[in-house]
């Protein structure tokens, strides 16, 4: 008999109805004689009411009244889904953040955990209950509430695995798995049985938006399995198994690429004939970072000439028109070069562990878009990722034809 | 500069806009350089929304789950009510019940207050910062989040009050203070400057919904001076001190009787020719009780005959049908009596602590009714009450005589 944690997020728990059928899904675990601890987030809906009230009220509540109000959002539904397992007659205790006693740091709206004590929890789960948790939420060391950000109940999940040494983790979700891209827009793309963290960091970074990255760390950090199973499906499946890369017995079979994703959220600043002098990068992101945007992609080339370089990121879309100016003020003080920008961009990145052993990833990619008349704005790599920005227009088409070339369509 | 606890009910803070005007209410005491504990209640609505969730998930839900989900109410407000005071400038913090450290016993739903730990609340004070705490609610031995029960935001207010050794605790209402009678059907009714503990446990146990009885019983026992005022008023009255009663020293002003109050939800039942042997009470009350029927008035007059003796109460009208039928049950295993009984009754009691010094009260009461034409069903005394049941539609006639036979109503 196992032990598993399973985490429902707020659209699992969205009405009494539904979470009747989560009572339903955890009850058949606890027949099959598993012990089952579940963390829940607020109902859907929820957390945002309490922000919208809050912001009725004082346009920057302090974090600490914040985290007291957003925190009642999960009190709610655990003591729902407590109700409704006794109801099906399963035994069930529910337990707030605090409660089970997840400590955290003080940072209010965004805390870490730093330790959890499982005692409490483990003596329900020895008397045959199902017990249930708070997820995004803790308390620090003065015992003020804390939550863990958005999405944090993830993270409370998988430090509650870890901390109980739980066989599994799974994380219930509106969709029934990791796949090799997304199944919106290419059709042939099929469900992975299991994917290493790393590639799965990579994927959910990229907008994959299956987990919590801070999760995904937390579960590798900690080698705790990790399964993304749909809460929709009455026909339950396996899901998606999110496990430690074995870099000493890599698989025969393992593929090159694992998935591909894609974000067409960005945009990319230039700045054209900086000049190539030290210090240079840190002039140029060092305003836009104090504009709090956020820079995802990086790319600086050597400088031909050995006097001046092109000096190029992607933001997010919507801070693109801030940064822009921004840059302008920086290219006026420099003396120096010239900002340019496109706002209709993609990315597409191939994201797999595989790569690090198999030359012939990047020239196979570069050579399948340039088939297609796709042109490569950007490149930037890291050991298992290789990703590109092209114009937004050509998103579908780089996707469908990068997941045929790499092998990746389902054979069906 | 006087240390005040205010608690504020649902009402009070049943919106955003209302939670504003409590947390300007709040500021002008705290500029006027008072310490200042605020209890709360949870938004209006909300409790019975939670309850109606609960509902429709489990038809008993464990009372442990129910404290937890209820529980969240207050936490709501305590945190807006926080924010509102510091958007207007006024430092605060909000503490739950557990934060606190309101120690309670088990009873969940109808918890206890056992002891109150005020160190981090004064630490709060002495820093200049207001406190909002959560009322209704504590936190037993284990750590278990438990409710006070409906109305328990006032005992949590004396409670604090009086572990603080506050200089009064004033609970804001819908109402401007304590009447000689309900102002709705006696508009010579008078608001009272004070009154004593036992009057007011006395009218408050009659109707006058205005103060939960244990926060008086619990006022009383601490010589906690209570003042009840308005919330709804921009321009604050004095409302009503309620106070402790000096016996030794009575004014020499003291009315003879302070309010008069009247309940209509009543119903009486009476056993006729019960045998009058030891032990019948206990035979007709002990049924009545186990189908959880709460009974109020009981009268037993002397036996005529020695043989058999009349055994009437009063119980509340939506029970009436329960009680009758439990009743019938009794006379048939007694194998004796007979059971009637009468729902259109209206009881209405004089309360004064200076009718135990003053004969009479009860005469000039009997012969006021008499006067009007209005029989008298049953009369039961204590010390400072005296309650009749009369015919129902008698009730506003009786209220409205008595009011100025005994010298209470307006001069103005």
């Amino acid at each position: 008999m196992a032990l598993y944690v399973q985490k429902f997020g707020g659209t699992s728990v969205g009405s009494v109805e539904r979470i009747k059928k989560v009572a339903e899904r955890v009850g058949r675990y606890r027949q099959q004689g598993h012990d089952v601890v579940v963390v829940v987030s607020a109902m859907s809906g929820e957390t945002n009411r309490l922000i919208d009230l809050a912001k009725q009220i004082h346009e920057e509540p302090s974090p600490r009244e914040m985290d007291m109000l957003v925190s009642t959002g999960e009190q709610v539904t655990i003591a729902l889904l407590a109700m409704a397992l006794e109801q099906q007659g399963t035994p069930a205790t529910s337990f707030t953040g605090a409660q089970v006693g997840i400590l955290t740091d003080q940072a209010h709206m965004k805390a870490r955990i730093k330790d959890i004590a499982v005692d409490q929890l483990r003596a329900r789960l020895d008397q045959g209950r199902v017990v249930v948790v708070a997820g995004f939420q803790g308390v620090d060391e003065q015992g003020n509430i804390t939550t863990l950000g958005r999405g944090g109940s993830d993270t409370t999940a998988v430090a509650l695995a870890a901390a109980l040494k739980a066989d599994e983790c799974q994380i219930y979700t509106d969709v029934d798995g990791v796949y090799t891209a997304d199944p919106r827009i290419c059709s042939a793309a099929k469900r992975l049985e299991s994917i290493t963290f790393e590639e799965m960091l990579e994927l959910a970074s990229m907008g994959s938006k299956v987990l919590q990255i801070r999760s995904v760390e937390f579960a590798g950090k900690y080698k705790v399995p990790l399964r993304v199973l749909s809460s929709f499906e009455d026909n339950e499946g396996p899901g998606t198994l999110i496990i430690a890369d074995d870099e000493e017995n890599p698989s025969m079979e393992e593929p090159v690429i694992s998935g591909i994703a894609h974000q067409t959220n960005e945009a990319k600043l230039t700045v054209l004939g900086a000049p190539d002098i030290p210090g240079v990068a840190a002039k140029i992101l060092g305003p836009i970072s104090d504009q709090n945007i956020e820079v995802d992609m990086i790319v600086q080339n050597v400088s031909p000439d050995g006097k001046s370089t092109d000096f190029s990121f992607t933001v997010a879309r919507g801070d693109y028109k801030k940064a822009e100016a921004t840059l302008q003020q920086v290219v006026n003080e420099l003396g120096a070069g010239k900002v340019v920008g496109d706002t209709a961009i993609a990315k597409v990145s191939l994201v797999g562990v595989g790569m690090r052993s198999h030359a012939g990833v990047a020239s196979l990619m570069f050579q399948t878009l340039a088939d297609n008349g796709i042109n490569i704005r950007m490149v930037s790599t890291s050991e298992i990722k290789i990703s590109v920005v092209i114009d937004e227009k050509f998103t579908e088409l780089a996707v469908r034809t990068l997941h045929t070339a790499f092998g990746l369509d389902r054979q069906d």
